[in-house]
């Protein structure tokens, strides 16, 4: 469904609109690891995660009626500010749909970048109602945030750029929400150096991943309760089946391990990542002897947080 | 008394021990000052400020019968960690006296790297009478802060580097406290392009840089009160001849405009930067008139920060 090609054209299409982000490293977070970690910081991404990629990558292939009918989606947050800015970047125009309960400061960068926001109460049901009433309404073509194969090419371009600037790779662990970002890691690793493990990195209090792969058949999440707001909702029929297929281990981290990994990032890196993004390096470090004296990548996935809820956690 | 040789051969002899730290740009931040604005990271140097510059060029200029007996200093904080660090890699004993009311995080990292801490009363009468018992006792060399020519020398690398990686600059923006920074920015731009403007960032809280430079005499810092606790000394008698020559504009900023900067750079460069190191970008976006359309390097000294202090300042 998704072949080699789809990922390198969205590499050579998307290439001129993203940053390309650069490979971080740190002495003192290797020493605690006892690993050699290399950062893939798309918190320096546009709009602040690597939800850009596959954003642009779906928007750049639609028809040019459909853009003139504009995009939506719903999303808790950085999927919501990728399409807004990309839709944006080409005049076309964005509905996106946001639950009430979103983090503040995101709701206020999908304004920032031009977009109209619709509020609907935090559950997917009312999620995907208001998005079809705006569909309905606007013509608007629906860009889901994972569970679609142009944003997994784009989302893939990560996973490409690690296996181009780190040789000599034994692993990459990649967070797992929806599964958009693992699916196209999975890919990108697949085609271009398949002795590369890939290890998925999920929230104890969020495992649909872990619980649908251990048991070999789609479980979606219910009630999630984490402190990774990024990584709350179910994997889709698409991203499943990719992960089931190629994944090496999911690894659950609890969330106190994230917190402690988010404030190494911050104090030790001096760089912003999100309580999402911290989750491979907790991984990491619980789980020192599997990763002993390997090269690691791990993929920071965003930075976009609401400074006042970080003191709160990291307090 | 400090020659372009010295800056030079500075630069030449720290090269192989500092981080060369990028140039990073921000488009949303150029559209608040209307300008074009180019960070210059050092919270991303070794220890976490441009302090190990200067103190990794002082120690490797003590000759061996001084590296025996060892180097102290006093420092409230990225000077003692900077004197630490650089006397751990070359296996030479540092004692550093630090304030009792110093962050934590600081005190902590300044053992990290191996060192002595004796802890005084914070006045700088007590600094100079405990480092003086400990000179007395061990025979170790001190390294000041800032009123030391080679390390004055070894900070001005960090202009000298910005020379090199942005053409067509009219500012450089350097926050003052001692004016360690400031002197060797100032020898690096007099001596490699003298058409480009020097601009002091200082807090009102603590402006004797400013009250020196207007009175065109030197006037210490008494009762300083500012949130950027790294510019709360005065300036000294190697340092203001040097500032009062060669700067083309003190400009002071008050503390809220210095939180407010910080923030922002926090949201919108996913970087964490201590108050200090913000007062820069404070002054570009309190004085967007004066640069309009310029090209304005900005020197983002450090990023040392105790995260729950930083936070509550930022909620």
């Amino acid at each position: 469904m998704i072949v080699f090609s789809d990922l390198i054209d969205a590499k050579n299409r998307i290439k001129p609109h993203v940053h390309r982000t650069p490979i971080l490293t740190s002495t003192s977070i290797n020493n605690f690891a006892k690993a050699n970690l290399f950062f893939k910081p798309e918190n320096f991404q546009k709009i602040g995660a690597f939800k850009y990629r596959g954003a642009t990558n779906a928007i750049m292939l639609l028809d040019e009626e459909s853009k003139k009918n504009g995009v939506t989606t719903h999303s808790s947050g950085n999927h919501g500010q990728a399409i807004a800015k990309a839709a944006q970047e080409r005049n076309i125009p964005a509905y996106i749909v946001m639950p009430e309960n979103a983090p503040q400061v995101k709701i206020d960068a999908v304004r920032g970048y031009g977009a109209e926001v619709i509020l609907c109460p935090p559950t997917l049901e009312a999620r995907e109602t208001y998005m079809q009433s705006v569909i309905d309404k606007t013509g608007a073509t629906p860009i889901h945030p994972y569970n679609h194969p142009h944003v997994i090419a784009g989302q893939s371009t990560v996973g490409q750029e690690i296996l181009e600037d780190v040789s000599n790779l034994d692993y990459i662990i990649c967070p797992v929400g929806g599964g958009g970002l693992l699916s196209g890691t999975l890919l990108a690793v697949k085609n271009i150096a398949p002795h590369v493990k890939v290890i998925a990195a999920e929230p104890m209090g969020a495992d649909d991943a872990y619980q649908s792969w251990k048991s070999e058949k789609f479980i979606p999440q219910t009630n999630p309760n984490t402190v990774a707001d990024g990584l709350l909702t179910s994997l889709g029929d698409i991203t499943y089946p990719i992960i089931q297929e190629n994944i090496h281990e999911i690894i659950r981290v609890e969330d106190t391990d994230i917190i402690a990994a988010m404030k190494l990032i911050w104090e030790r890196m001096k760089i912003v990542v999100e309580p999402s993004a911290a989750i491979g390096l907790a991984v990491a470090l619980q789980n020192t002897e599997m990763f002993e004296d390997t090269n690691t990548a791990i993929i920071l996935t965003g930075g976009n947080v609401d400074l006042p809820k970080a003191l709160k956690l990291m307090s």
